[in-house]
């Protein structure tokens, strides 16, 4: 790649001329490609932004300028281009290079990402700071026409309206408009909708209107609707309702134009929003054809696309999937409702299913919580099905829309507990703490896959909220013979034994028999409990466990803080049951990128590392 | 009150002529005045929404039809006009009627309400699930013009224009403009652009531009922008971008206006939203003039508009302010921001001194937090005065964009504990827990105002993220000699005696006092420990405490789960310290309104209940 090895830090490609630029694009390309097929990662999503990446590059002075990515699972380029290119071959991987933004990893990434919609925020408050510290320099935000469904964007562009300098936002738009209002004449406009030409721009239409005889008339009745000319002629209305300017449509793989868009951008004063078009998986014929299948792949075959490890048994995912098609079969009354995760969640079988009872809401967790919650209040069953870590954004509409009114919503939550390669921002581990504190809400998670589809039927026919949570990946198959019939609030003991009692919930129940397995080994019998409940408890199986052994463990992937070891030792305590309790969890940290393995080993939620503890603890009594 | 004597319950109105609705609206103001100026409440909204309440009850067949408030705060007349106005004696107080809107006190209430921006998700629900189960009656939300700035408002509305079938949005707009496309074009298009009318009007305005010579020029003109004619005449484009129709504006204040209107309105197939003017405090001299002042009001005055008890003693909101006001004139990297609270928070005063260093970004707590992280990310010191109930909105920033990458954000949450009269949505009772569970969240409460003073000045330095959590109302004077320096997970010790240990949480201080003395009465002896930190937990303190004491007891008012006292345990458990622990706080349900000091004694949390409970523990010992 003889102009890609010429990129070894941030400005390199500063120095490229015209051809050479091309020329990279395609050897960015290339390398995403083959550098991807043997990692996984986000591919299509990197492949649609190279040039509008280069183009900022070429526009900006690094370190200095600010570089907001929204999500940020589109950065790959940005990251090539600034210093990292040799560390593609650790990418996602534990102790390796993130597959997104990192102020650790690079002074050239301003401001961590991973969840959506959060870029235009972020960017405000340093292009306010860069105003009050009176410093200077470019602070630019690249979001999707995807998060601008979720309701901070649209927070931060009304907020933006008040801002005096310059801030540019890009809008990425993978074809899929947002707004009807771009076309072949908003091309032709955005050549002269900038800063200087504006004005002139505008008194051109006047005096263009005024030589059409009567041409006053139609002024005076254009005017008459109260509505600025802006209104007749400027696409993108919606962000200049919002007080923000609009520029483009243009071509986002056409680094010419996008470098002339762009050094009319910067001459904005305020919010300028500018409108970039691109192609997911542009230049990968697999990716461009099923760009939501490479969105985040796993390994594959560069010739083929396929992927190069055939998923050999279910993960939960395709479980829930299963289970919803058959409920929604059975029960006319139960309706599914996505952010913008159809696919991810498995809802994807129901919707082809049941089209009308089916809502992809768009990436906008806070709103799904509290639709959900208005389509219970009339007698459906809605499952919200969320990953744990998105979730987070509907908290407050789960207390107050939901907890609160006792609405039967299940919330479906996919990849609780660690998810591996995406790191910290897209980890499961808050979701038992957060939503057992919440008065009236039922907390639940399956120890394996047959589980699930118990525990789903019951949570559709509860009459108040459930909360039922399971890990991304390989679903579950051991301990097939257990299956105690579901009943709220009650744990099932899987194996009856003495001197230590193991209570582990949901994704932790394979752990927890190795473990068992690992004390008998060692000569210490161990109960077994699965939990099913985390909330609410089940004193009754734990008192009489409590009182009956000499060590209580608990184990669950959340944070110590809040979780389940928390309510088994408080209810012990409330009790006066004096029997010592062991919390395995994570303790009060975020969990950066690995594989769930090596994370687990790492931070101490292995079964060797588990065994070890309370053999300890226990030889402490 | 002839007019209003007649209506006794719901649909009552419909029998009214058109002159007696007009005695009826200023029945009504009266009524509101005398009961609000006694009892305290939320007046200024209220009188805006009399002939807009008045006119949906006339167009609307309840409990059939479905009506959903946001915020509900404005839901007086509807609760007038729905059989309970003779509950009003008793509004917003212990067991009395609420002031907002409740399922469990009326049919009429469909949606119980109380954060903002919530009606239009709620009421998206409840018309998909008219659809799918084949039923047929109305739905309206009404909204405000500021919660309209809260992100969710625009998920729910863009992801409104899938709807095939009716669902009136009321936009409540107080001539607070969130848009400029208001004015006379706009009233007289509002009679005209109705479901028949529409296309009619369409083709009304090319003939009569085709009219005109060379209006054929202009017609094509205009087409070749791409967009719609409709772009060009039509008001509320932002509205009609996310595909949901306009109507209006409309003057709030006729009821016959409206009527019309809302006639159109409910032809309309889709969501359409229904802009109406109306004038906070109408018809009340002193709220017109100070619509701020009586948003919500404590008993007042009717005649002089004069509160009737003034304020003796600060409340922490004016401490807050105050010295926020110092550290500004000291520190100009401190900035602050408000999600619209700026009266509330006490901010006022720090905006006007540094307007330029204060930022109000609307009821937008999610964009506020990751615009604060934005603003600590380039150097400044933020201070993000909120709510202790709103702030839950910001949850997963507070995570992912704050802590995530420890950026030195001030979290100033007033109003945490118990609130009061504004009941359930409002307490501010989960955030020990939710903060806690965060990691590098640092999260402190003062035990009076001299504390509070203190432990802002120590935030606003720290160099991570600082969560200060202070209870609304009067400031504790007591302990004022008690001042010791604050330090880093440093608690403080008050009395240091034997037997018992009771360590309280800020806002408790005052009931730990008393508890304390109430056992020296009984003849049992406490050291008192002002907790100061609840996160990180001053271990070295509790280990040795708990040590040298029998029983130690907690104190918080929040919720168990979650809390100071689980913490507490879990690391006395950890260190396998078994002293006995007692833990007081608020037991996994919601709390509803009355007086703090009756609310505490409902749920145990008084100093009497303390003490009993506390000496019944100590005496199984």
């Amino acid at each position: 790649m003889a102009i890609l090895d010429k990129i070894n830090q941030m400005n390199d490609i500063k120095d490229l001329n015209s051809q050479e630029l091309n020329l990279l694009a395609e050897e960015i390309r290339q390398f995403l490609v083959e550098h991807i097929s043997v990692t996984g990662g986000h591919l299509a999503s990197n492949l649609g932004a190279v040039e509008l990446t280069m183009a900022l590059h070429l526009i900006c002075n690094f370190p200095k300028d600010k570089l907001i990515w929204d999500v940020g699972h589109q950065s790959y380029t940005h990251k090539i281009l600034t210093g990292r290119k040799n560390a593609f071959d650790t990418l996602r991987q534990f102790g390796g290079l993130s597959g997104f933004p990192k102020r650790s990893e690079s002074a050239c990434d301003s401001f961590n990402t991973g969840h959506s919609s959060t870029s235009i925020s972020a960017g405000l408050g340093f292009a306010e700071a860069r105003e009050i510290l009176g410093e200077d320099y470019k602070v630019i935000s690249v979001i999707g026409d995807g998060a601008f469904t979720g309701g901070m964007a649209y927070e931060a562009l009304n907020n933006a309206s008040r801002l005096k300098t310059n801030f540019i936002i890009v809008l990425n738009d993978n074809k899929m408009s947002i707004s009807e209002n771009v076309g072949g004449f908003s091309t032709h406009l955005a050549a002269l909708r900038t800063a200087e030409a504006y004005q002139d721009f505008k008194s051109g239409v006047h005096s263009s209107l005024n030589k059409l005889p009567y041409g006053d008339r139609v002024i005076r009745r254009i005017q008459k609707t109260k509505s600025s000319l802006k209104q007749l002629l400027i696409p993108g209305m919606m962000f200049e309702n919002l007080g923000v300017t609009y520029l483009g449509p243009v071509d986002g793989h056409n680094i010419e134009d996008m470098l002339r868009i762009m050094r009319e951008a910067v001459k904005v004063n305020g919010a300028v929003v500018v409108h970039v078009l691109t192609e997911k998986g542009k230049g990968y014929t697999p990716a461009e054809r099923y760009p939501a299948k490479f969105h985040g792949t796993a390994a594959f075959d560069i010739e083929s696309g396929q992927l190069k490890k055939v998923k050999e048994k279910a993960d939960y995912t395709d479980v829930f999937s299963s289970v919803m098609k058959k409920i929604g079969d059975q029960d006319p009354s139960v309706v599914a409702v996505t952010a913008a995760m159809a696919d991810g969640t498995g809802l994807k079988r129901f919707r082809n299913a049941f089209p009308d009872r089916f809502f992809d809401v768009g990436i906008a967790e806070g709103h799904a919580v509290t639709f959900s919650a208005g389509l219970a209040a009339q007698g459906l069953k809605p499952v919200f099905a969320v990953y744990s870590s998105f979730l987070q954004r509907g908290f407050d509409q789960i207390v107050h829309d939901v907890c609160m009114q006792k609405l039967p919503v299940t919330f479906a939550i996919d990849r609780a507990g660690l998810v591996g390669a995406d790191g910290e921002t897209h980890q499961g581990i808050f979701d038992l703490s957060y939503l057992s504190m919440m008065p009236g809400m039922t907390v639940m998670a399956p120890k394996n896959k047959w589980e699930l589809a118990a525990m789903l039927r019951w949570a559709v026919n509860f009459e108040g909220p459930v909360a039922l949570r399971y890990s991304r990946g390989q679903a579950y198959e051991g301990l097939k013979n257990y299956h105690q019939k579901i009943a709220l609030g009650k744990s099932e003991k899987i194996y009856d034994e003495s001197q230590i009692a193991l209570f582990a919930v949901g994704n932790m129940m394979e752990t927890a028999v190795k473990v068992h397995d690992l004390l008998k080994e060692r000569g210490y019998d161990c109960t077994l409990v699965n939990a099913r409940f985390v909330k609410p408890l089940d004193t009754e199986m734990l008192f009489e466990t409590a009182r009956e052994h000499l060590m209580i463990a608990t184990l669950e992937d959340n944070v110590i803080k809040g979780g389940y070891g928390e309510s088994v030792m408080a209810a012990l305590q409330q009790a006066g049951i004096q029997t010592k309790v062991e919390m395995f969890g994570i303790r009060d940290c975020f969990v950066e990128q690995g594989s769930v393995e090596q994370l687990r080993r790492a931070i101490g939620l292995d079964a060797e590392s588990v065994t070890e503890q309370i053999i300890r603890g226990f030889d402490q009594i």
